[in-house]
């Protein structure tokens, strides 16, 4: 896969890989607010965090607070605007993700930007099984989905399996990710033990001591706040022990405009900012400068009903404003995609990339749910997720240099043909035309005629086909026997020993 | 229609209409070229049009450039650059394209962007219907489909009535527009008597005298230079008839890579551009100060087929540097979106939307084909444009402004909200809900359970009803009753005349 056709045309078989690994992201920055009023909403923020203040619910959360000192009152936690801008400040404006090898290595923040799939969803759908909830099957053939496509810059946990119960599940899930692939891997925070699991595996997989995984970042998790102004029990945990362990948490405010946050795109970001500032405040407390990453992800709900939408004027504009505010205070920056269609047809495709374009142009460095996220993230679809595909690596190419040297004008090239002529069999044609175009994993460009011959596919069923046979020509990638060995034996330890609990 | 949801729901009745009709672009600028690399390209195609020329089929044109000190050898013309240079700086930087009604004006071009429905397709397609060769009946509602949508800037052909004669076809083609629809035209030049009869339907319609007709913009061509280097008859005729007439050309090279021009993005620029000047010099000629387009429309071809194919990565870059050769001489310029997919699925949507956010970034002034359009082309399908008005509304709307007043950020309304509470009851959002967000006109919201009841409808069935509707509840603006006989009765005469030739 990773950039060609494999196996439906000779002429491009040479054609080199394009690296979809580390994308430099080269689009211009789109900015909805002056210099001013980003700083004003900076300081509503600052604002909604000293005289409002943030619910935590977790104890250690307010005692790790308080410590810093920040005012505690009952559950309440009052903080500073000179102590939250002192703790941000230590952040780090980018580092780097360790995959598994080396060259799965990533480089966060700056102009670079990574795509995600669609994660989290509890079902999962394709043209011929149909709708359902996640299992382990499913989960495993998503981490294969993902790992055949380099675009895919990390693994995410696309849908949940429902049938491992709760207590054994992040094991599994962590064992599968880990012998799948060698990419860098989003896990949960849903309670200490579980992630202290999973860091353990993720320590086995790679072969080293503890004191080498705390020093680099190997994983992630999404920290999503209550909004409004509430953190709850595993968040809280979870950015604590992610920065005990020097792990990076994505602190990312889900503030849907008119629902869960205020209808206007100002207020909506003003309050995810301020919920940002707090965990990302909290990361940093329990170890400056350990990485963290902000998120935002703030959309609207259709007022007729209440759900969340993507895609819309008002997702573009609030990811254009969130942009702007994470580069005021200088990190790495988390945002993402989406549609809430209930298949993957012209509705779906259009509201996903006009998301994917706002996430594009706000800077956004992390770009979650790019990749076969439908209904608003119920369902995890295989079509999507392969016609999703298409449109990542076609925009990651469209960030590419051009080259404007005299050899790529070729004057003399232009000279060559004549008036009325055509460019076919043009020296700089026969020299580049393997490999100066981008060529399509899904999309069919014959002919009318071609393409109702071969079955009038619309690309949804051909990317049914491309998705199955991916899983089908899946391999895994090399890795070290006696760390494989280290992982099963440590997964099937804590199995027997009962797992970890979930944290309510 | 015009971006509300016409009876689809009670919430948003009173919601204010948005103006779809001058749009300002605000979204930055890629550029894919150093200042130095399009001053080269520029002087490169200048040393194209100076040194290897241009074919001029028409003798006519070949005399207009030779009275004006061009080189002419043959059906060869050779321009110098100091001579091309000082005629395109004649030509405005912006004007006013005037509709039927003086809300129809348009702006064009600075940062204006207009959007033009998919053109000049020989077939139309619908579900109910099927695919089939256009009539003048398709025609009809193709307009009416245009005039529902104020997005839809001004009218273009998007289908050939292929059921009229040549020789009268443009008379119908022009009464059915001027008395359906209130909006600017864009009309082919296909020979002087065509292109004159067209002008006096306008006239006609407008109740202007020839001097108040030929002061202003009131239509367009296109011109498609017969690439490489080569300029029909047609065409040539075309430029010359819209400048006597002090109409706008389009001069738009349809140079695509690999086929009619270098297979290179900087190659094939650099072709369009000489062209573009080639064409642009011949208008200025002509009228100095006239109103002229600078087009590019340059794209890749397929390297297996050899057929032309959009929203590639080599499409957004080829347009990336196209808005950067128009900018360079101050010329509005125009674009176009489009699909080589053969429905109206997610190939389609995506790749449209690709090419859209191209040209869009590209700073394009008027951007055709960007709905309806498929097949590259061949086929105007009436469910893809819904579904792609839909996705130009959403854009055009994330074009808008984002208020960061106290009022909007509303301190006082998040306090008013307790932690893990909701706004939906919130001040501010029972103020604003009616008209904060974009309320689609086919997206539907609906969660899956009640879109599976609602008869599980994918993106296009539901366009396909929206279309429908919109032409059945089609209104023709109020139109003077003596502007409308005269021009009937103008179209009469020269039916009974015998209508007008097409050149060849």
């Amino acid at each position: 896969m990773r950039g060609s056709r494999r196996g439906r045309t000779k002429a491009v078989a040479h054609a080199p890989a394009h690296d979809y690994r580390n994308i430099t992201n080269t689009m211009p920055r789109r900015e909805v607010f002056s210099a001013d009023e980003v700083a004003h909403i900076h300081a509503t923020a600052l604002r909604i965090l000293q005289e409002l203040g943030i619910k935590v619910l977790l104890p250690e959360g307010r005692e790790v607070f308080a410590r810093a000192g920040a005012r505690v009152e009952d559950d309440m936690v009052f903080l500073d605007a000179a102590m939250v801008e002192e703790h941000v400040a230590k952040a780090p404006a980018h580092f780097t993700m360790e995959g598994r090898e080396p060259n799965r290595n990533l480089h966060v923040g700056g102009n670079t930007i990574q795509f995600g799939a669609g994660a989290g969803c509890p079902n999962i759908s394709d043209h011929k099984r149909g709708r359902r909830p996640g299992t382990l099957a499913d989960f495993i053939e998503t981490v294969k989905l993902q790992h055949s496509f380099d675009i895919m810059c990390k693994l995410v946990p696309c849908i949940e399996p429902q049938d491992i119960p709760v207590h054994l599940r992040h094991l599994d899930v962590m064992e599968q990710q880990l012998t799948l692939s060698d990419k860098s891997i989003f896990m949960y925070a849903r309670g200490r033990e579980q992630t202290e699991d999973s860091f353990e595996c993720i320590r086995l997989a790679k072969g080293l001591t503890e004191d080498e995984f705390a020093n680099a970042a190997h994983c992630f998790t999404v920290i999503n706040t209550n909004s409004p102004r509430q953190l709850d029990r595993p968040m809280t945990q979870g950015i604590i022990d992610f920065a005990r362990f020097g792990q990076p948490s994505v602190i990312t405010p889900f503030c849907l405009a008119g629902a869960m946050a205020p209808i206007t795109t100002a207020g909506a970001l003003t309050l995810s900012h301020a919920e940002a500032l707090a965990g990302i405040t909290l990361s940093q407390i329990v170890r400056p400068g350990t990485p963290v990453v902000y998120g935002a992800f703030s959309s609207n709900v259709d007022m007729k009903s209440g759900a969340p939408v993507f895609g819309t004027p008002e997702h573009l504009k609030a990811n254009f404003g969130a942009g702007q505010l994470a580069r005021h205070v200088n990190l790495p920056w988390r945002s993402a995609a989406g549609t809430a269609a209930n298949l993957a047809d012209s509705q779906a495709a259009g509201e996903t990339m006009n998301a994917l374009w706002g996430t594009i142009l706000s800077g956004a460095n992390f770009v979650y749910h790019a990749a076969g996220w439908l209904e608003g993230g119920l369902v995890f679809g295989y079509e999507k997720f392969i016609a999703d595909t298409e449109m990542l690596q076609m925009i990651a190419r469209a960030m590419g240099h051009v080259d404007a040297s005299d050899d790529a004008i070729g004057f003399d090239n232009i000279a060559s043909v004549e008036p009325g002529g055509h460019f076919f069999a043009a020296p700089q044609t026969m020299e580049r035309y393997a490999s100066e175009f981008y060529q399509p994993i899904v999309h069919d460009w014959s002919n009318f005629g071609q393409w109702s011959e071969a079955g009038a596919k619309p690309n949804a069923d051909r990317a049914h086909d491309v998705a199955m046979q991916a899983i089908k020509d899946f391999e895994a990638p090399h890795m070290d026997h006696a760390r494989r060995e280290a992982l099963a034996d440590f997964c099937a330890r804590r199995r027997s020993e009962g797992g970890a609990p979930l944290m309510d």
